[in-house]
């Protein structure tokens, strides 16, 4: 933890690292300081929850999407692609403090969530500072405001769709696949076409990237509510029994079929592995998209991260 | 209300006006019609809420600092500021509706609040949808996001600082200040600065106009929670009894006086005076800090919106 003052400066003090000398681990550690650096506050308690949920971990998926996408299509100054890295993983971060507050959720990555340890009124604002940053960390890159805020337009949007069918106990496939759009797969969409966009890559590689990320991010979302239903608790890290009662997630592809049945239904059945399939091919899409990229060890990280998502047991 | 489905674009289709042929009135009605523009969502709830909010007016002190100030340091087309007069209302409208979350607010602006119709859950995804409009509309501004961000995270600082002061029922002068400041003048301050700025306006006036902008924000809080305490619910149009009973606002004055004794203790002694006093000192400020300007009908509106702030009775 840094005890530094944040400044406006302080999204242009990291390290150079240029790509030429780069290690993917090393660039994915700069980000997580990025954050830690821009979530500084003198208010005590924005701080230490802002502290508390980054420092907490998580996959840093959306981040590695900006910066591999970044450098396979030719970006050289990793240091310019950090602020955007760090803004991306900073609005998932500010949905997943507001969401808990919604969701009543009292564990988040393994750890008690914001509003299990700080209460509800300092969560929101936890969150809402959260968002603030962001706007400080994109100030300096111009258009790139617009793919920026069309997405985190789509997750608010899609969380609150998703508010709606939990309320109305009444998600249709359909509805399902708009909410996984608009809540997660936008955000991996705009990841992906930022990194492009910041190495100023022809639009043909922007397009790939951009369907790349979209693709990715639908399966994600599917594997992520594969793994709700699935795993336990202490497995998620977070607590997957109220995502389960409340009717989020994979409950979807149960349509209406009654909530406290999911569990036993998918796992008898063969949705599971028709969910699993469906999430295997968005990731073969995804990948299928990035093809005309050259090839480059920046392209193979974003193919492993692509099959990572389907592969992974949290 | 338009019907229209908002793009990208929706920011630019405002009816052409220029200062030549100016109207006050006129260029904050382009500024309702922006916001109704930019909120619209196929999401119905996200719509009709924030419809809900932003309908039921207010005193758009905000956008009429972006918009005077861009007038009075020259500024020519009034539609380049009708975005960033938008978003700064829009920033404040999200801390509201966040705001009636936490203080269990059900009465805003003489009607409902939106957490009292849409419930918390709504309410909170509605904040955050405006605060997602509000990087919308300033995403074509480049530097003056630095402005904006700096403003909206000194709003959520100075709300946080005045829940923990609710909280540890520990609300000093000092912190009084601070928490007026961050919370309110800051975003005066860069309404104010952002029309000389969106005008190319010389430094000097810039500094003059935040200045201006700061110290009106002072009066115009010191002036709300003495409104708060004395005036009733109906009057106020909003849930004054509330505040007054977590403690907030005017208590600090009282330091650490029993909150129940609020009221009547400020009826009786002078510290109600006092507090005006005060309110009207900030304005003076105001108001000099701008007499470097030209005059114009502009510099005029200015200095009587100052002087509204500290006579107003609602």
């Amino acid at each position: 933890m840094t005890s530094q003052i944040t400044t406006m400066d302080s999204v242009n003090i990291q390290p150079h690292i240029h790509s030429s000398e780069f290690d993917l681990d090393e660039a994915v550690q700069a980000v997580e300081q990025t954050m830690l650096n821009v979530i500084n506050s003198d208010i005590d308690v924005l701080r230490d929850a802002s502290r508390h949920i980054i420092g907490s971990g998580g996959k840093r998926i959306r981040p590695k999407m900006v910066l591999y996408s970044y450098i396979a299509t030719g970006g050289k100054n990793i240091e310019y692609a950090l602020p955007p890295a760090a803004a991306i993983e900073l609005v998932h971060t500010a949905s997943v403090v507001h969401d808990d507050i919604n969701d009543h959720g009292v564990v988040r990555r393994g750890r008690p969530s914001v509003n299990a340890i700080w209460g509800r009124t300092f969560a929101l604002l936890t969150g809402d500072f959260l968002f603030t940053k962001v706007y400080e960390l994109m100030a300096p890159y111009g258009d790139l405001n617009i793919i920026f805020a069309n997405a985190a337009t789509a997750l608010v949007e899609g969380e609150t769709l998703q508010a709606v069918a939990v309320k109305n106990n009444n998600l249709s496939s359909e509805v399902y696949y708009k909410i996984i759009a608009l809540k997660t797969a936008e955000l991996f969409r705009a990841g992906a076409m930022l990194g492009a966009k910041l190495s100023d890559a022809p639009e043909e590689y922007v397009e790939a990237l951009a369907q790349y990320g979209y693709n990715i991010g639908m399966a994600f979302q599917i594997v992520d509510d594969i793994l709700d239903v699935i795993g336990d608790e202490a497995q998620l890290g977070k607590t997957a029994k109220l995502d389960k009662e409340q009717g989020k997630g994979f409950t979807s592809i149960q349509d209406n079929d009654v909530m406290d049945n999911v569990k036993r239904k998918l796992m008898e059945g063969d949705r599971l592995a028709q969910a699993r399939f469906q999430a295997e091919q968005f990731v073969e899409w995804g990948i299928s998209a990035i093809s005309i990229l050259p090839d480059s060890f920046a392209k193979n990280a974003l193919i492993s991260l692509a099959k990572l998502v389907v592969e992974r047991q949290f």
